[in-house]
């Protein structure tokens, strides 16, 4: 079947049919795919985790799909729209075997499109019932955030656990008192940003320009603040301190610098994007303050199945709630025959991409 | 009534006759205080953050203390043994509110000995039931050594909490098959490998010099490993990684670069030692680790009376569980009297030092 | 101003113009209220907890409002649509100073329009603004479902809370694999069913009686499964055991000993339902299998603002999943001038109502 | 090898030389055994669920036992003291597989002695270092004891893990202010008892007759209250309101009655006997008082591993605060070889039985 085939560490992609031995599980027909970040830096070579199936000398790409169920079976019907969940357990470790390998301990769990898995950017997977997710008919124009979504759920999810070891709510039970501070206004930053903010958070998105008009408008919608950091961050560590913060810029390791003095007592930094270049230069006062204040760093990624169910219930509300801010989410799509016409998309992000999806008929 | 008082941001003190205003609570007599780092900081002029209590110009030092109640009432008898609690809530945000001034939003708890209130170097304090905990006859003579391990016990009870994130236990239910590293072997050192020996952990002791005979002894006894790190850690990450690493040694900032790469998929680092010098240079690709490999830093700060409580229980289990290693805890006395003769145990730590006394007669 | 007052233990009520003195807050038109059992049952006379506020020889009815903000300030904006919460703290100990006066320990809570406090059933109220609730615009028309919904959203983090005691999700981390039995299909048996399935869980909603058409229209369209009740439950009992069952029914104590059997290993149940008459007899046997089955047995009631905010997200999602049902969802409405006309609306339930508004011009 | 031996259904017992075939695992000498109810419910034919291992025609008795390991290996040095843990997972669920059978979902569980499994009391077994607990030399004497008090460490922190769905510690952190009652002053009784005690819970012990002199010596030592209930629990629900609720007696079902009446709001009530005879009645009213006061009623049953080593730990720091209270836990040996001419040792519980010990040489 046609497939967007990778070799990687080679850099490049290819449009071909390719044979692929599932026999077994529920066929899903592929509608579309997303494109993200991982993706363009498997195309481009450069994510050094990337590897082949076993027995496989390519790999399919695409960790993002919504697709539709081809026969009754298995607990679905026939047309029924649904989203594979991407990682896929070890088989050995406890997590793993609770349906969480995101927190495998052995790291030899399997990513579609990304590590010893063939992804879903081809016309159709068999996949096991326990790995679909359906998609409410409501939301199946924008059903693709889901899976981005999912790895932000699951990252809430972790540090409302982490944060347990204090009492972290207001006096009313809620977050609505609480200040969260989202660093980066790319796919992940708006998409974590309205994620908090629907559970209350005050939030305030950062980034080092000045907002585009398409983001006031969502900013505006949805209730966010945001703050141009192209000065330097301390104006807004004088404005307030915050109980919450999320790196989602993905920029250059020197921004822990600039985010730590942004905490209040006991807040959490969520470490989301995956710094690209440079060194945090943390001094010892710098770490005495995450000791006397109580501060609790933790690495974020990797959301599963319950985190793909919740990102389509939050969907269904925002879309209602929030209806300018989810009508922008797609900002492309293209033709699955055309991609090798539009190479560039698989290459490199548009300045102003949400998401980009790939279509196949 | 004689004190041993300091006037900060000053170095030095004096033992001398003082007028403190408590009129309520129970009158304890001081029978021993414990003399610890921070209590040097003071004497040195090096804590920043000591204060003396509002309306005194002096601030009495000491904030682990042995005390007997002096008469009958509020659920104590004459003659019982306590300790007093040496942190006290703002009485203003929740989690003072519930007993925990360990997690204080506002930053405004007082601390006895160090911030804002008069600490236990003194004959006798006044204090309120509610502070008071009740030391076991057992343990009379090392119970001085509840105050610093009940900081460790709410650490512990703080990592258990933050990985409660994950599933973070063996295939029975316990902690014995997980790895944990504690840097340094000062008394904090011990004292948390002990603890967490106790709680089932494979422990590895880290210090930067060979181990003395009285440390090998203790390491025999009750089952740590011991690792010396002046060759660096390569070594010890190639034996094993590990679940849990608790820094304990307050040396430089740089000794993070040595930790991180010590650490096993989903592991916590918990920063308990103030550092002191030095910056940490994390370089984007130690903190992709952080991420790709779930891993959480958290600063571990000050028990409360749960965990002056469980400091208790602990140590008559030690006594008796590890004998040579409890006996050895203590390392000095002094008496009172002649504090002003042996100035110098109140400004430096000799070598060996588990834990010295002084005694109030 | 007009007001629909009681006046408890007496029986009746009247729509009256009444003097209350609230001076601060933000002040709020009513737009609407829901009418519910407990209200009825203080129109009967039948609710012996029912009490009227110091200071006034009546009490205004009603917990369930939907109004509209007067003016701008304190975080709101004039004509924003808002959801009053209806129990109040005590002001005394620690559950309600966390803003959760459901588990008050003293008993000392008030509840407006039903102990101690004036209800909603007026004209306008004045609140603080942390009893406010922003309703979404989207689901304005069912809003007033909110208040009975936000009961059964702590009710359900409740049974999570408690099943926290094991592992108690499916293999894929979610409760997808889990079966719920609700007793009951009034409007809480409804309300429950589909906050159980929109969880994940197989629901089973149970009655001593056939479905109505209506019934049978909801139940296609969330994936709910029925039972009729009316020959026993041992039909149901070997068709599956459940791992969570809700008495939601109200009906007489008995219905415990049918409960109990229905109940696999591990499984909760949750008392929801206020028993009317009878007593439950409850064989040695039955206790045995309790404990050698480790099943929990919980009170469920109440729940507070984070409730309230959550039941709006889900109204919105149910809205756009389920339109049929949530369309049925109210099923009267009546304008509050015209409630001495249409008394019976007050005394009793009409069959088929899932709820009766009432109107205010 | 010399064994204890029945054949349930069957009433009777015999000390025979019997074949086991365990042909893999440690080596185990017995040291000795501790009789309980359980046993002589299998000997006297009442425990419907005994049943011989696969392959036998009879089962060995015993589930509490402590050995001695006979060879060096699998992280045990021979001479080292053990105690096998009781109950072995189904190998299918997932709460088996994080070793807590306890929470079993298939019920397909093995228990030593019991169920399915040949229990200890024979000359020595082969069991898998897994469920192998070290017994700490100073409490060698009466580590039997472990056993017992494993099902309540692992029953309490059910209580706990339950209780968390509310705010249930007390101003100061700990739990020093709540209220438990314990209903039966057995061997259960009375370690439930102190371990409540130990844990800073003010505990009163019931029994429907006076203390004996044996009795009031640990009531006072450990600081427990003792309530006669032969006249009824009245007196005892007007003295003050129960926070936590143990049934350890395993008397008649009616006793619900009694201690429903006792609880304070958000109580729990544990059930941990197996009650024998007769129904317990609870009224509607008893049941909205469940509801309304937030009530939670828990089967508790069986500790595992993590219980075990905790167990060890508590009976460490018991013998040293209560010396008498623990001296006084062992009540009676015999020698194995003399079991038959003492066969009432197995058939009925001697009046003052906290445990009875059988030695094997």
């Amino acid at each position: 079947m046609k497939s967007i085939v990778v070799k990687p560490p080679a850099s490049g992609f290819e449009l071909k049919d390719v044979q692929i031995h599932e026999d077994n599980g529920i066929r899903v027909k592929i509608l579309e795919n997303g494109i993200c970040g991982t993706d363009r830096e498997i195309v481009n070579g450069q994510l050094k985790s990337a590897s082949m199936p076993s027995g496989y000398d390519f790999l399919v790409l695409g960790h993002e799909a919504v697709g539709q169920i081809m026969e009754d079976g298995n607990g679905f019907k026939k047309g029924e729209i649904v989203m594979p969940v991407n990682r896929r357990g070890c088989g050995k470790c406890l997590n793993c075997m609770l349906g969480r390998p995101d927190y495998c301990d052995t790291g030899d769990f399997l990513e579609a499109g990304i590590k010893g898995m063939h992804g879903f950017m081809r016309e159709y997977i068999y996949d096991q019932p326990e790995f679909l997710v359906r998609v409410p008919e409501d939301i199946r124009n924008i059903a693709i955030m889901a899976q981005p979504l999912s790895d932000l759920e699951k990252s809430l999810e972790e540090v409302f656990a982490v944060q347990q070891r204090l009492y972290w709510k207001c006096r009313d039970g809620t977050y609505d008192c609480k200040n969260a501070v989202v660093i980066g206004s790319g796919a992940i930053g708006i998409l974590f940003s309205l994620l908090l903010r629907s559970r209350g958070f005050n939030v305030t998105v950062v980034n080092r320009r000045s907002a585009s008009t398409q983001e006031l408008l969502i900013f505006r919608e949805a209730g966010l603040q945001y703050f141009n950091s192209s000065n330097g961050f301390e104006e807004l560590g004088e404005m307030k301190k915050f109980d919450l913060a999320i790196e989602a810029s993905g920029s250059d390791a020197g921004i822990l610098q600039d985010i730590l003095p942004l905490l209040g007592n006991n807040a959490a930094l969520g470490l989301f994007g995956f710094m690209r270049s440079g060194t945090a230069g943390l001094t010892h006062e710098a770490l005495q303050d995450v000791v006397y204040r109580s501060i609790a760093i933790v690495g974020l990624i990797n959301g599963q199945k319950p985190h793909f169910e919740q990102a389509m219930k939050d969907l269904v509300s925002w879309k209602h709630m929030w209806p300018e801010t989810s009508g922008s989410f797609i900002t492309g799509t293209i033709n699955a025959d055309d991609i090798e016409r539009n190479r560039d998309v698989l290459f490199r992000k548009k300045p102003g991409e949400i998401k980009t999806k790939i279509i196949w008929q």
